[in-house]
């Protein structure tokens, strides 16, 4: 390309791959077309089309999980409405996702006229305006200010860890600009010295020589400092436990891994080591109400301190601006300093693996949760939807280097399989293991043959329990708006044009001990597993969750 | 039900009964189950669950235009979002639909509380927010004012025949109300009897003895004024012409019938009779890009009545406040006082059908829209989906009581889908016929199951040139990004659990012949028939217009 030809859309295009951005998702529409030239032109960039747009900004969110940015690309009005659900799913958990909206020339848009994909009323701002409910930064590109808008708003997205919003007129995008000549440098608030040494020699003195415990989430991992906790938890040699939204965060493996906190609902030997811990430190941890069960969590501030993201508070005393980083690098200094006392871990109840009576007898949710997680090696990248998946999956120990993504706060049913593919894209060496119920599938199956045009070869368990097991437990137990449509699971892959999938049904423990080794042994292609597992049988997990959702849902307090 | 249990939910209900609505469309969620709980047991009402939101939407959209009024149930955040794009399609298409979104309790919201389907930061209004920009109407239920706020928004949705919604709460969905006592009467603006007088005085003058030809479309439909334009055509003898936009809003078996008005792309005989017609009435007529050959339409103020929704102008003069139907009364009783000229009607070309040399050769879409047009009866409704099947069949006359929906301004592929599920479930007698391209299914095909369901037996079309041949024609023929997955369709109905259906795969004009006399046959179940044509190949219209949309995009003017 030589630079007569470069555009705004180059330009934007660098930006991304500066920000190790290597694919970007989406549909084609009219309004974008010629953008797309410039994806496939571009020597680092590659496009992966996705069935809908739902799906793509899904896919996007699972890239941007593991990547740390990512790109999904609509078209205006129709395209970027459908991905509004999975864009503003990547604000509420806290996912950098740019979403690149092509729209009508400006010409168009400056003559009112009633074009396709508008409104009709000559306005061509009402989806911009929608999308700031749920993006933290938005721009409508012009040719003057282009270059200056699409560099603020990546910036946004990088630094605050959520969506962002472009939107890009057709003339705009092939409009001439220069490339960039300075590197996009992520801004930084930095933390206040003043700050920093007024919160170290308050947490000395509450730490003083007590045992800490961590209690870890999320945001640790949305802000990159996850090597900083690590030698936080070294150092100090503490307990520690996370959230079920922080799951996989840390190191599950190692004796000091207490388990998931989850307020009242936690098993009790972790509710004590957290909510009794002499000092606890709580890093990057947002309690919501399916991760806490129902808010239900009771620690004492006087014994705590909390590190947020720009903010910490010793014994509740607020400490800003101060940077997690810096916090978590202060902490571990402190602990260094003094002699580590033994930690005292809890007496933990290892978890019985249910019991198989009979290895032909119906398969139940806690044999395949059992055999699920054993299944699991280091290097999974294991995705389970928000309903039975993520409550039976998540109260078990994980493998070291075992991802594990849910959607705790937003918990849009579907979510997981387009996300699957993004994961899959985002690092195609770690096989992608993907865990949902049918109903759930329903919502977004369409995207199970992009698997195969990208060459992944995922597991994929379709847990059949005939509805929405979910809602059942909430309500409606056995109204007929709780059920779905019965698929034959048997053939989908096929009829999707996945002829390489193998397939299985697994009725009993020993039908999915067959289907699991079957999936070990072949890793070159699409392993479907459909476990049947009976209508209500559900994590005990989920049904006190349940009970407390239908409780938050009944009483006027 | 005793009236102590009557809800504000059940208040609701009632009034959408009154409305005539008999099915209601959406997903459950749990915000929303206990409202399922009334309308399951609302003695008019039937839930009609969907596979995901946006087919919801969809569903509920194609029910709307064919009975006047529709609604749709989802859930906060997630649910709501997802069927953002149908709901604002709906506007844009001028469909009455009422979204009815289950939220978090008042008490949880007003305790901001970081509940699931929520964004986390507490704020619970940026949804309705967002829905402002696509919906006429919206009210955020409470108990003090449910009833009204209720009664405001549905009547809004009547009147405008727009979209609204209503944000509803599970404590506020349950709580107490009285049965509505008075009916729920429409809001007229009514016209002024001055204006209309002088629209008179005005109208007689420019018609005088001139022949008189009209131009109608859409909006007429929506207004439910259709049979005062079939009395004014009678009476006036008039030849008329519609846009696609409201194609089959009148009679095209008629000898009057002139075809369709497409500005520039209009066949020439039309193009001449409307545009050198000595007086044209123009009714509920709007010029979209894609409908009028992008703006070329050339109409002569000085020579034209233009009937709007609440105004009318006579040779550009305003007459207002002027109901549609009152100025299409009065235009009728102007052309009733006098003698009725003959009308000098063009000579028409009459289409000559393609060609079938070889019935055994590659099927070309010439001859797929000739044989699918042919094949439709009198009481069909026809679906054909934004791409080569609406273009294709736009330009084919329809029987008589064929009924035709695409959706041109809006132009969300994949749409008819599921719209054709809520059409066949608005007027199951009738039956449906959905022509969709490869490309557009694959965006909604997970509604496919609900036909079976809801014992619907349509004849489903899916024209497969292999990616989104539309796109190709405005840009990238032969780029990467216009592919799509390709499925084997043959496999598709069983997978989705429709072990009835009688599937077809096209690829001669013999194949065609056979699929559409076994479609025919037999009509207790669902017939899918794959007509497989060559990529590139299209309706000469749509050729015209991606021309005109490439230009569109390109050319700063």
């Amino acid at each position: 390309m030589t630079s007569a030809d470069y555009t705004v859309g180059d330009y934007l295009l660098d930006r991304l791959a500066e920000l190790r951005v290597t694919e970007v998702f989406g549909v084609p529409g009219d309004f974008n077309l010629e953008f797309l030239d410039y994806i496939v032109a571009h020597p680092t960039l590659r496009w992966v089309g996705n069935a809908n747009e739902l799906n793509a900004g899904y896919a996007a969110d699972g890239y941007g999980r593991l990547r740390g940015m990512s790109a999904v690309v609509t078209t205006f009005g129709v395209g970027e409405l459908s991905a509004a659900n999975a864009i503003a799913g990547s604000y509420a958990e806290h996912v950098p996702v740019v979403h690149i909206v092509g729209a009508p020339s400006k010409d168009a848009q400056a003559g009112h006229r009633v074009v396709h994909h508008s409104l009709g009323d000559g306005d061509f701002g009402h989806f911009l305006r929608a999308a700031r409910e749920f993006t933290c930064s938005q721009a409508d590109l012009t040719p003057a200010t282009a270059t200056r808008e699409i560099d603020r708003v990546l910036l946004d997205v990088h630094e605050q860890k959520l969506p962002g919003y472009l939107l890009l007129a057709t003339d705009v995008a092939r409009f001439p600009a220069e490339p960039p000549t300075t590197p996009l440098i992520p801004r930084t608030d930095g933390s206040s010295p003043r700050a920093l040494s007024l919160f170290v020699e308050a947490a000395e003195q509450l730490i003083d020589d007590k045992q800490v415990t961590v209690l870890a989430d999320l945001l640790v991992h949305r802000l990159g400092v996850v090597e900083e906790l690590d030698a936080l938890l070294k150092t100090g040699n503490a307990p520690y436990a996370t959230l079920m939204w922080g799951k996989s965060l840390l190191d599950e493996s190692l004796p000091n891994y207490l388990g998931i906190y989850a307020g009242a609902a936690s098993e009790e030997h972790v509710r004590r080591a957290v909510e009794d811990a002499p000092a606890l430190v709580m890093a990057g941890v947002q309690f919501t109400d399916m991760v806490s069960g129902f808010f239900s969590q009771n620690i004492d501030e006087q014994r705590t301190i909390t590190v947020g993201v720009h903010e910490s508070r010793v014994a509740g005393k607020v400490y800003a601006p101060l940077d997690m980083r810096d916090a978590l690098e202060a902490l571990t200094t402190i602990l260094a300093r003094r002699d580590t006392p033994a930690p005292e871990l809890p007496d933990e109840i290892t978890p019985v693996a249910a019991t198989v009576d009979d290895v032909d007898g119906p398969l139940s949710q806690d044999v395949l949760w059992d055999k699920l997680s054993d299944a699991l090696t280091p290097g999974n990248v294991v995705l389970a939807d928000q309903g039975t998946s993520f409550y039976g999956l998540a109260a078990h120990r994980l493998p070291h280097g075992v991802t594990f993504i849910g959607q705790p706060l937003w918990a849009s049913i579907g979510y997981t399989l387009p996300a699957a593919l993004g994961a899959g894209v985002a690092q195609p060496d770690r096989r992608t293991v993907l865990i949902i119920g049918d109903g759930a599938a329903q919502l977004t199956v369409q995207e199970l043959g992009s698997f195969d045009r990208e060459e992944l070869n995922p597991v994929i368990v379709v847990v059949n329990n005939s509805g929405y097991t979910i809602e059942r437990a909430i309500h409606g137990e056995k109204s007929y708006y709780n059920d779905i449509v019965e698929w034959d699971w048997q053939k989908i892959p096929a009829a999707f044009g996945i002829d390489s999938a193998q397939v299985f049904r697994a009725t009993t423990p020993a039908e999915l001990d067959g289907a699991i080794a079957a999936a070990a042994a072949d890793q070159s292609r699409m392993t479907l597993i459909e476990a049947v597992v009976p209508t209500m049988d559900m994590p005990p997990l989920l049904t006190e969750l349940a009970q407390s959702a239908a409780k938050a849902n009944a009483d006027p307090e």
